[in-house]
């Protein structure tokens, strides 16, 4: 049965919450009193269906259904998991938590998106504090996978435990924080480096954009696929991680810093800061920031995947998670193996999905299809596979970034050592936009060369090409 | 001519830089008093070898020759850049600067690796300060961009302006620092995070692997690709980055940090990270690590450079300058127009290049094939070019990942509307690994319909084919 996410207030974090679950299929409930709410709900989400789906190479669910709510009462009341996302004021987050707790089922979840309270402030005078913990989020929501778990001592184990499985679920990557503390873990560092890049841009070492540089240029692109600890365990080679930290450890104590201290947002700094971001930044709008800042996301993040490392790791998890039912037709005819969207990384400077990626397609279909007669990884790790020696791919509509199509493939012939499909890519509306001839031998991966197939693969290629 | 950089301590970090060099086509005079110096440097250019080619899809230029040097004075003699990435001691960095200073010529740039000294502090005592400056660079150096470069009072500008060309040309990042100040600037922020994190994990709050986790799966993807600035700028949304730090001012002042302390580096501290990151990467030796770290990277890099933005936009402007001088031959017959290798994110599960990526070859080689007819990037602009509406690819021999290969094309069929081309891909001992028959069509980009080329373009392509 489709479950329902209550979505207590509904700014860029809580609409990327909504985003995260109406896209992995749970209907939301909506509640936010602002009259502009259903206007900011629908960027962030116009945002997220772009973004979201095409970090997978397969499709998502069907979308949840959204529903505004005028009560935080209606909100809650049906619902699997709460989500709060309002103000970070204290007094208006205990009074949102008694109203959901008057109202909501008391089995389901309560997550806080707080940032800057500890849940054993949270819950104060709750009657219920079992299961309300701390699930802090980071921007843009809808493609970040971590969340900070964060229990109070309050928090039951059965809490914690389901909400690890549904924020999973969603493709996300609760990091479960051992003690509750000021800023959880990651917002520590991210307010560490701030107050050190106040102090450059106040001492005029740097200008904003130079600090960006010396991030994304730098440090950063390392922290996107492994972290601190693990980057400084390379550094150190061989000698190892003890060699490495004692030999860093007295360089803590050089007067390197300027964190000892706090600068002081005066008018002149603010408005420093405001000047260098606008000269550097300033060209774009917001949402064209935005559009740009998910592109490079998605682009790292299929990089990472295709590497099975770092938040990839996650995805191609999430993703393996999400295999439809396959159509287990065993009558001949085609089969419809891939049902997906075209990702921006497979677009080039004509503003089409590049050529090259129709191969792509076929050759995912074709995998598909050796599934289907047992040709599946299990059966490629014992050491042999399909190799694909021809292809002709007639392309026939161009597809543009986001657009939705399926792969319909069946097999027109299959001998001893070989294989021939025919692959249909067809829009939603069914015109066919390309289509491939595809030809594949059986080979061994030991010798490279072709072998004959198992009878029994044979046998099933045969019947789904119609033979009997 | 071949220019030459003397590379004077050969660790990870000096031989990053060696590696930078030759693999740009620069010879490379190194000196190392250390008996494993040897073995040590072609470790690094091993994975430099494998790593940095693969970041480009055009060939580097032939790779220079790197000569053992036994004294300072035959290594820096005839150098046109030194590079000093000697131990952090400052008695030691004094020596070998007077040493260079002796032996090189005077105009040439002197640059120190140093994270830990100001360049007023390096060049003390210096016959000609107005040419040593800070190049700092970050590890691992033949795939990370940034460079800092951090002048003394004394160093003159053209010194400066002349090793930012330099840097430049190595596809490096030059990052012009405006004041010297104690580790610069990317190091002031690896510090206070480093400090936070040794309290996070002596305070039993989080692992090593935890904090990793926060990192990688959060802001280190923000920061792969925009840095602190520009993500906060975006998180401010419409009301702009005045009302964004005015806002978050405040959060400065709260009792969240335990920065303004350092921890003891205790036994029992360095053991507990020593045990945690033995959990957390203990089944990867250093060696494979580094080589998860560079595909990692070269697949983010590479990411980057499809939606030309952060690193990947300087990537795509070194790559820019890359271009060999076209074999600029007007008669008919195969024309060499791709040289390169084949980049780890082109694999797959069957350890060899994907099928579809042969379509890729193919169509960066017809691109290479209209820009000799005149449909080059400023006639597209315009608003026409070719669209390919058939291909039939032969795939005759497996290619692994850094395998080195040309693709040779001709034009077939020179129409009114269409033109035909025949690709050949050669591995280096002239076998052909796959061939592509491709069918093109003229189109208009705006009603994105067929239509037919200029006279002068169908002209070249009939000369090309071999037609008068």
């Amino acid at each position: 049965m489709t479950r329902t996410a209550a979505i207590i207030g509904g700014g860029v974090i809580g609409g990327g919450w909504a985003a995260r679950f109406l896209l992995n299929g749970w209907n939301v409930n909506l509640y936010d009193p602002d009259p502009q709410a259903a206007r900011k709900i629908n960027e962030v989400l116009t945002n997220a269906r772009y973004a979201l789906p095409m970090l997978y190479d397969k499709a998502l669910p069907p979308e949840g259904t959204l529903i505004h709510m005028k009560t935080i009462a209606e909100a809650v009341v049906n619902a699997d998991w709460i989500q709060e996302s309002v103000p970070e004021r204290l007094n208006i987050k205990h009074k949102v938590f008694a109203e959901i707790e008057a109202h909501a089922p008391t089995r389901t979840v309560i997550g806080s998106s707080t940032s800057g309270f500890k849940p054993s402030q949270l819950n104060e005078g709750m009657k219920t504090p079992n299961r309300l913990m701390v699930t802090h989020p980071f921007n843009p929501v809808y493609l970040l996978p971590l969340i900070e778990v964060v229990p109070a001592p309050e928090t039951s184990e059965t809490a914690i435990k389901s909400a690890i499985e549904t924020l999973t679920s969603l493709g996300l990557h609760p990091l479960r924080v051992r003690k509750e503390i000021d800023a959880h873990i990651a917002d520590r560092f991210l307010e560490a480096v701030w107050r050190e890049a106040l102090w450059l841009v106040k001492d005029g070492v740097a200008s904003t954009e130079e600090i960006d540089n010396a991030i994304r240029y730098g440090f950063g692109l390392r922290w996107a696929q492994m972290g601190l600890f693990e980057t400084y365990r390379v550094a150190g080679g061989e000698a190892g991680m003890k060699h490495f930290i004692e030999q860093f450890g007295p360089c803590l104590k050089w007067p390197w810093t300027k964190l000892m201290d706090v600068p002081e947002l005066t008018d002149e700094l603010v408005d420093r800061i405001t000047e260098q971001s606008d000269a550097q930044s300033g060209k774009h709008t917001i949402r064209e920031l935005e559009r740009m800042r998910d592109e490079n996301l998605i682009g790292i993040l299929r990089a990472l995947k295709a590497r099975d490392a770092g938040a990839g790791a996650l995805l191609k998890h999430h993703e393996a998670s999400l295999t439809p039912a396959p159509a287990s037709k065993n009558s001949a005819g085609p089969i419809t193996v891939i049902s997906r969207t075209v990702p921006i990384d497979w677009t080039d400077y004509n503003g089409h999905m590049n050529e090259s990626r129709y191969g792509q397609v076929f050759s995912d279909a074709a995998d598909e299809m050796m599934i289907r007669i047992g040709a599946d990884q299990a059966y490629i790790a014992k050491g042999s596979s399909f190799f694909t020696v021809e292809i002709n791919i007639k392309f026939l509509i161009e597809c543009r970034a986001a657009q939705k199509f399926t792969v319909q493939s069946r097999f027109t012939q299959a001998a001893e050592k070989k294989i021939r499909l025919i692959h249909e890519m067809l829009a939603e509306d069914g015109r066919v936009l390309a289509t491939g001839d595809q030809l594949l031998l059986h080979v061994s991966l030991e010798t490279r060369r072709t072998s004959p197939m198992p009878a029994d693969m044979l046998a099933k290629a045969s019947a789904l090409r119609g033979e009997n």
